[in-house]
């Protein structure tokens, strides 16, 4: 009776197409924490691939290149075929949607996180609809996991063994060892 | 190097196969409003099949029966076939585990929402970390729709039609006319 | 050049007429506490006039009559000619726009307030535009001051001097005195 | 019987009269989006005049001068009398009484605002008591706009129309065509 | 120079005395859950000494009796001396306040908690400023967990083990056993 | 029966002895308000001694010296000789531990305050489980009250008496009045 909404049906080249649905996860992975694995690991049962959006903002200086963190995200999932690495650069829904995902994965960690997520997410699909937002929440073990805090209490000589996957943490302790001897 | 989590690999039964991935959306649905069906559309180009799991609290009296939710659910989705409506009994993680679910799927439309269903989403994980649960944010211009503010506008003659799908306006209009003559 | 909401021009029948905007304040005020009148006085120097909205809900068993608490605010105020009190009923958005008001004053106390007044907001503002929603933001001293909660403190036998205006005071003593011999 | 606040009563040298009444309505528009023309519009049914104050922050570089933005807002509300563009300097409290005003008017977009906004309230409240701070809800429909985030999107080749009034928009193109050949 | 706030050095009756402090952590405890003990735990290392002050709330019917509750709070602290085990009657602050306790210890889970909390703390302080309330956060890994939410998974058949302490766990099993053959 | 939690027993060497607690409450100070000294004044009855931790970052440029500072702190509370000031270096969470304090201090004064203490909080938890975190709840009237907005008030020319104590409000007054002839 009542028609369906139109988005519900058909799919624009791909998208939503059952077998090739792909997410994009983006952050800056600077580095790579056990949170991200497992927000990454959850994206690969939910779709059929997932790509990581690695930002590269030039006003920051980050503590890994952007390199550093492809072959870090890779090793950490042993590198899985399902599971791309790129760099993200223009407006995250253009990108997203250019490479033909239906998704654009989010880890929640706290309502603080929820609101600037929603802000973030309403004004995606304003400009691409076709482009969800997923969200995920953390696991509860380590919602108080980020790359900022683990790499400013690495700094100070604090133990971030278990935050981070082992590959990061050997290369933590690398950067951090030259930087303060 | 690192071993990546052993979930981001295998899948049991079915779980998470490409073509196959299965979504349970629940509530009460009483009644179904435009933000429910916003969810459920968009969770049909997320993943493969959705199953509506309508809640059946004996202790509430619904407005309308079973029955009656579940024919306004499939009217409304022009009897989708990759659409199922059942009623929900036990508890949820397991319902949905035992269908082959993939994810619980839930709107999110403002902060102090998170919070109780990230609660929720925890503990269903804690029971069945084999079905995820995935939060979509609301859209932005139904973000203060819910059934029960609905029903209650509409008790005290308030105009509720765009807030729910047509079909769902009539049966409203008429179970509420036999009930304020 | 470009042309202003039209809704910032006209305005129907005394509504926003300088020297007759009337503000509605509605709430259940059983009984009155400071914070509801520090709300209802900030209302009397922006507004011209204020109409407190008395909610009779027939379920609840309220602890005065609403007569009670219609004299118990009169009083409180001093019978100022430019405060009303009245009951509400039906919706309020409704009741508010026939009494020609321009706007609903709510006070918000915290961020929790917030989220359930935000939805009540966007849903009247829904059903009658004409009438905006106002929220004042509690003095920091009263922050956690409700009527239920002094109720159930003086039951209970502390002391809420300070907490609601003298004659609210003298009253709620007699009436738990009454129960509680 | 028991008094009334004093401060319902008299008012100081215009402040609060009828036909007089004045609202301030800060903020840095740069530019001015359709969430500020909605505000500033429902500022003007609820008060008699308001005056859009601009703050003119000398350490962050804008990106339109003062002067652009005071002629976008004039245009954006045709010119109406009523409504008057400052530069803000000082203290805001302070600023707004010496005009007159009896409130500071503020748009409330979700939670993590709130608890900011409540913060510089209650502040400006403690330093001029006879200025109150009114705040509105935003339309539920942009409530994820905002002037750095049009910014952001728009210099990255994102579609803004519809975030910003017709002649902002225009502004806009003509401002970041110039830097991004 | 200037004076010190007074109650910073007086302390009333052995209020506050080294080697003597007490706090009162209240709750349902129906039953006591993992998150329940490391706040207990937590206090017993904060404190010199803790009295459990279990509410009996006459109007809801517990799970467990007050002499089952208690018993099992002894037990799961192997009857430490430290720790006693009360039932909570009249206003929590007075009762606090009548025991010597210097502080009233509450857990926080999440943001919505810490405005009840807050409003709650506030009151508290108003009728008996020298009874403290000290929060404390919850371990990320029991966050979700409640005594409501663990009853009711329990009931409709879920694995609680590793949510409540193991004499709560049997005793539950006993109990619902009994009620759904 | 059931074992309790190990850290409920025992206690190294010192920490958490009757007669000995310390807590440490750490902060920029800059200046000192009348909301630290609450907080201050409240640690001091809930343990035997205070520390409290300024805070000494290179990046930011202080208002006042450290040594200024400390001075306000100790005049504040009369040179207590409970209270010590110190300077905090390096990692928050292993200083406190290192000086044998059990608990680290925190004010809440809202709840988007309490996600980012939380988070902070089961950080240090985390890296030393043995020192815990300690939230104490703002005194109501004075929770809109932050070292950056005194000062960015005081800098305009606002009245902050009442805000900080009397030796901290002369010597912003002093200092301000150097920068701003």
């Amino acid at each position: 009776m009542s028609a369906p909404p139109s988005d519900s049906r058909q799919s624009v080249s791909g998208l939503g197409e059952p077998g090739q649905r792909l997410a994009v996860c983006p952050g800056s992975f600077d580095p790579l924490t056990v949170g991200h694995v497992a927000i990454i690991a959850r994206g690969l049962r939910l779709f059929d691939r997932v790509i990581v959006a690695v930002s590269v903002n030039i006003r920051k200086q980050p503590l890994f290149s952007f390199e550093e963190r492809t072959t870090m995200i890779r090793e950490a999932f042993d590198n899985d075929p399902r599971l791309q690495v790129e760099a993200l650069s223009g407006l995250l829904a253009t990108w997203a949607r250019d490479r033909g995902a239906v998704a654009i994965l989010r880890g929640l960690r706290a309502a603080a996180d929820f609101e600037y997520e929603l802000q973030m997410a309403q004004m995606n699909r304003h400009l691409h609809p076709e482009v969800d937002t997923v969200f995920l929440p953390s696991d509860p073990g380590v919602s108080y996991v980020s790359s900022s805090l683990v790499k400013e209490v690495a700094a100070l000589g604090g133990d971030v063994r278990g935050l981070v996957p082992p590959n990061v943490h050997a290369a933590l302790m690398g950067r951090l060892g030259t930087r303060t001897p």
